[in-house]
């Protein structure tokens, strides 16, 4: 019987509840399938790895980029048992995932005690009225390595 | 002689050439730098490792937390060879570091024909208006992972 969104997503869920009773991270899980096979499944991991970016999301893309020998996830659809934080969801973007599916929202997450909704905010402001502090400095050498870019032959774009 | 804010960040531009030349990946490079001393210094490898996430400040943030065996860099500064995509600046919020200076903006990058500003303008719209298709369902399992984080002893918190 084939699979419907319900049950990756349910599968996402299973994942999550799991990586906490294991120890392996944060209550996030995500599932990445193409054609309705499962290419990639996997939790959180950011303390038991020590890589603030191994969200479950960024971890799922990671695994299936290196199943599938490819940055480009394109044929893909990815499962996350909550909506993903800005990192994962241009993570999403760049590995060039059309469809997202999620079950929880980021203010589930905030009230479990997740900041995505105030990286949400903190995204939209301005920079100087960010908490980090980011300043631009415009050195004469700036665009070098576009120009290095530009000059480059048989370049593999991404 | 102590190095200066513009001296790390043209090693970063250096690192961002140098990695076309070398064939690594994106025009982009990273350093991250703890009390005068340079922890991580990265180019992008999106295209060489297979990795969508592998941009030069992700990459610079997993070898920093990697050699200083933390996932919290709020010790540390970043500098970057050009401003942060929303991926790598959630990245650096979630990696707790507090101070970022960049030299090339997201509208040089854009340019080059790099896509971050695009990224920037989607995730400031609603869910319905953006490329990427996104559906939140329901499910009625969906806080199931937040009550397994809640109830778990010993968690380490991120």
């Amino acid at each position: 019987m084939n699979k419907t969104v319900k049950d990756y997503l349910q599968r996402s869920i299973d994942i999550a509840t799991n990586n906490c009773k294991t120890g392996n991270g944060g209550p996030f899980g995500a599932v990445i399938v193409r054609n309705g096979e499962i290419i990639a499944e996997c939790g959180n991991s950011v303390t038991t790895t020590n890589d603030p970016t191994a969200h479950a999301e960024v971890n799922a893309i990671r695994q299936a980029c290196k199943k599938l020998n490819t940055f480009d996830l394109s044929d893909c659809e990815i499962y996350a048992s909550c909506e993903p934080c800005p990192m994962c969801l241009s993570a999403i973007y760049w590995a060039g995932i059309p469809k997202l599916y999620y079950a929880a929202t980021k203010h589930n997450a905030a009230d479990a005690g997740f900041d995505d909704d105030f990286i949400y905010k903190e995204l939209a402001k301005k920079e100087a009225d960010r908490t980090l502090m980011s300043k631009h400095i415009d050195l004469e050498d700036h665009d070098a390595p576009f120009v290095a870019w530009k000059n480059m032959e048989n370049k593999v774009e991404y």
